[in-house]
């Protein structure tokens, strides 16, 4: 794999005594790997591309690039305490199974029991959105509060949910699902069958293809929110529908959840304040009339998720030391064998 | 006040040495008191009619009311242990005081304080949905589950929730204030002052009113649900709409939450199945189409309030009692003194 890599200086050998964990995040495009030691410094890190694969492959070029990232800190799988893996589809976080990930073409693969055989470690999966909400939260970034939401908006959309200071995940593990909300009647109809889904209007290949409607072609939604800022009329239109269903997905979470900060991130967010500017102008309409609206929408609500951050896997580093602790506060030793 | 009274048979004596909990929940037109002993046995009970008041003269009825349902168990206001207060308007839980509550009339009162001068004792004071929401997860109905969220649908329409056992309020105990969100673009303007509020099209003022523009008069949106049940074209389209919207309000709160409960409760609830007809309708039309909101909306998923249930004054109680307990906690001896 093609190897962007970011580490720090070697490690002092004391540290790899205590055991690393480590963290993976793999996407349709992209598969993250990041070494932490127990003092939260990154050890070793490898970023690939990545692309539908059956799990024991993915699972191969997880165990590749994790090699590479621990060589890099003169480590090996033997100071392995504990992997976790972000996944973006639906999880059952209990058996590590992951019932169905449109991205991967998996449909109710053993990811977990996989990696498990691999690295003869402690696993934990989770679903990408919400490992990433936790990661963005814990990482303590400028933005971080204890009560937000993360809204992605790529080629879906979903949202996490951080609530006094946790995860919140649902009696199913399905919070924050609102891709398929359909909210709109003027809205296409949706891949689930749906008209008026949220996706159907605000996801990537939604806006390229009501540019296309519009007789427009564009390659990608980040080519309409530039063409937008240019002040194409076409990708104006559809930029600004986009803006109003996301203040509206936005204005909803706050409502529901009481949240005090929405990060958005993903693969549209990119084109920056090209796409921040129509949700905020459609935030700012809601305040100018509405007392109720400005005080739930304070101006510092929104934020975009900064470029650099692998939320995914630092969240599901969080929920994997979340579960060593909960495992190892069993026993006095501190000792932890593989689940 | 007039006192359709309910009580149990006279208590053993040895229930008054524990002392008794008052729950009281305040409406706009209705007046609750329920006195509970630690068994949680009902001792006495008052209901009375209320109207838009200042907090003191609102703070004496309670007290008489209170007084009246202790009479009644052979009690007196010294075998009072706190007392819990539910009203229609934003609360500040810590200190008690009302900000808001239209249809009381009042603007920032100290309900908290003048309960707590009335009686001695401790108090606490929440929102009355909220508090409904606990009080329906808390007294173990049937239709109660862990992860469950109530939708109020009366003059204002509002939501709360209970996620893994407990309420969930928010970082500025807004969550769940969900009528003024403006979902809809062919909606009224809102008395909030935006267009398409869930309020403004599915409370029930903004039911007959939607129905005077069609050119009819109904007292009450009860009574157009009725005229819809029996056939009337004009009341049919409103309630439609009314199902239509309330149905995405339930889909957008299991997407919000993943709950797999939805009560729905308040004075427009009591038209019945012809209230609830509608919503379900639009339910079905989704999970017909989609095979994830399917999955989602459960054909269990949505409950109406029980007739009988005053779910406010039970919710401020198991509020009270938490607290109570917490403060206990601290003395070994179990003693709790006034806060």
């Amino acid at each position: 794999m093609s190897g962007a890599t970011l580490r720090s200086s070697r490690p002092d050998p004391s540290i790899a005594a205590d055991g690393v964990d480590v963290g993976v995040d793999v996407g349709g495009t992209k598969l993250a790997v990041i070494v932490l030691d127990q003092e939260d410094r990154v050890l070793g890190q490898r970023v690939g591309p990545m692309e539908a694969a059956p799990a024991t492959e993915v699972v191969r070029r997880i165990v590749a690039a994790t090699d590479e990232a621990l060589d890099d800190a003169g480590l090996t799988r033997l100071d392995i305490r504990g992997v976790g893996l972000a996944v973006p589809g639906r999880v059952d976080p209990g058996s590590g199974r992951v019932r169905h990930a449109v991205n991967l073409a998996w449909i109710d693969e053993p990811a977990g029991d996989l990696l498990r055989e691999a690295f003869g470690v402690p696993i934990v999966v989770e679903n990408d959105v919400r490992a990433a909400t936790l990661g963005l939260h814990r990482r303590g970034l400028p933005l971080a509060t204890d009560d937000m939401a993360y809204l992605n908006v790529g080629t879906g959309i979903s949202v996490g949910a951080v609530l006094g200071g946790r995860l919140h995940r649902g009696v199913r593990g399905m919070a924050g699902e609102l891709g398929h909300l359909a909210v709109s009647s003027d809205g296409d109809v949706c891949r689930c069958g749906l008209p008026g889904c949220i996706e159907a209007i605000a996801a990537g290949p939604a806006i390229v293809k009501r540019a296309t409607i519009a007789g427009r072609r564009w390659p990608d939604a980040g080519s309409v929110f530039t063409a937008a800022a240019t002040g194409d009329p076409v990708a104006t239109g559809v930029v600004q529908r986009v803006g109003r269903i996301l203040a509206l997905v936005v204005h909803g979470l706050v409502a529901a959840y009481d949240v005090n900060r929405v990060v958005i991130g993903g693969g549209v967010t990119r084109a920056g304040t090209a796409f921040l500017g129509p949700i905020e102008h459609e935030l700012d309409r809601r305040r100018a009339v509405s007392v109720l609206a400005a005080e739930m929408l304070p101006p510092d609500l929104v934020r975009l998720v900064p470029d650099d951050v692998d939320a995914g896997a630092m969240g599901v580093l969080a929920i994997l030391r979340d579960e060593l602790q909960l495992a190892a506060s069993g026993r006095p030793t501190g000792e932890v064998s593989p689940a």
